[in-house]
């Protein structure tokens, strides 16, 4: 953990093993997120109607955990009343969190849609444009969870600037798509489902870009949302 | 304002009088982000480019809005430890912003696809088909700020329950879309944007709802998301 923080300097042993199980919570939603995108993705590219329609239930578990980190946190503040980089970490949680959820969101969109395309068909490769995607927006979430473990800056804006190759890769399946509906009607209801899973990949990327803001400001107490990333 | 709420009972003046301002502060937001949203729905619907562009061109004065409030409430916090109503108070304008900034940059969107469409012609009836769903979502978003301002739990209730109706028009214009795009690939192009447009509008239904999420927790601490609203 970056030193910046001091999460290791509170006079109250308890308090400190508060702030650390909360941040453990934050950890354990993020694992089961990431688990969530990844039973998605396989489920779309893999044929597989059963894990998607695991990936929609489980989305239960994440709702919940959102809500019980939230009193957590809200919890902590009204009895610690934490003062600077402890209340900028319970912030940051807050937000954390909701970025979370809405990851298991898009998560839970890639289930449904495998669970409705392949009860009819398992063909896989349906879903095959998505695949350098889904690959690359898994890594970006991956990295981002790491660093948010790590609290490590550095990594968080290097995270932030790589969104927009999420972004470039996203614009082209949305032309590649448009080409194919265009070339051939019959793919219209088809290639708009593959767009919109895209669409959830691309929003998973955003979010995963959120919630490295989040560490800057966690570290550095400065908000690097809405500016240019080069005066940092 | 509710009494529930007991925000006129503090020891300390000053520390009412930054609360009220804070709050001030969201409503101001609130304003200029439902603004932007008939903005940027009559800059689509007349055809006006200008008009969508200066959509495009002040959201940053909303993102530059987030970041003030998020600093005033995280200083409040530090200094003021607020406990119970008001501690509350505060992170349900944290978690608040979060979605007015969201339903900006959707506005934003709607804005964006006004320039470039209107550009080459400035035929509103190419949207015609949003002007239901921009009516009803517009009215939404009101009815949540005004239910804000007021801290009205049982408004926000209601408005919570209406997002279906919001989804069920989201639904109808997609199937709409889709027969016209099979009927005829050339409209294909066209109708993704006003489908991505009718996307944007959808979310910013989603976003007042949780607006509205918030004011119950804050006026009932009761965290209503995920939850079955027979229950309160």
């Amino acid at each position: 953990m970056d030193n910046d923080l001091n999460l290791t300097q509170h006079i109250s042993k308890k308090f400190n093993q508060e702030l650390e199980d909360v941040r453990n919570q934050v950890l354990k939603m993020g694992g089961i997120v990431e688990q969530q995108v990844t039973d998605g993705l396989i489920a779309l590219l893999e044929g597989d109607a059963n894990l998607g329609k695991m990936v929609v239930e489980r989305d239960t578990q994440v709702n919940l955990m959102e809500v019980e980190i939230d009193e957590k946190c809200t919890e902590i503040l009204a009895r610690r009343q934490p003062a600077a980089s402890d209340l900028r970490l319970m912030v940051s949680i807050i937000k954390t969190i909701t970025d979370l959820e809405r990851i298991g969101d898009e998560a839970e969109k890639l289930g449904d849609n495998a669970m409705k395309v392949h009860q009819e068909s398992n063909d896989g490769r349906q879903f095959m444009e998505l695949r350098n995607l889904g690959e690359s927006v898994k890594k970006m979430l991956r990295r981002s969870l790491d660093a948010y473990a790590r609290m490590d800056v550095d990594e968080a804006l290097s995270i932030i600037k790589s969104d927009i190759y999420i972004n470039e890769e996203f614009d082209n399946i949305s032309r590649l798509l448009l080409v194919k509906m265009m070339e051939d009607p019959r793919e219209i209801k088809h290639a708009l489902r593959v767009s919109w899973c895209a669409r959830a990949l691309e929003r998973i990327g955003d979010h995963s870009k959120n919630i490295c803001e989040y560490i800057v400001y966690l570290v550095k107490g400065k908000d690097v949302r809405h500016t240019s990333l080069d005066d940092l």
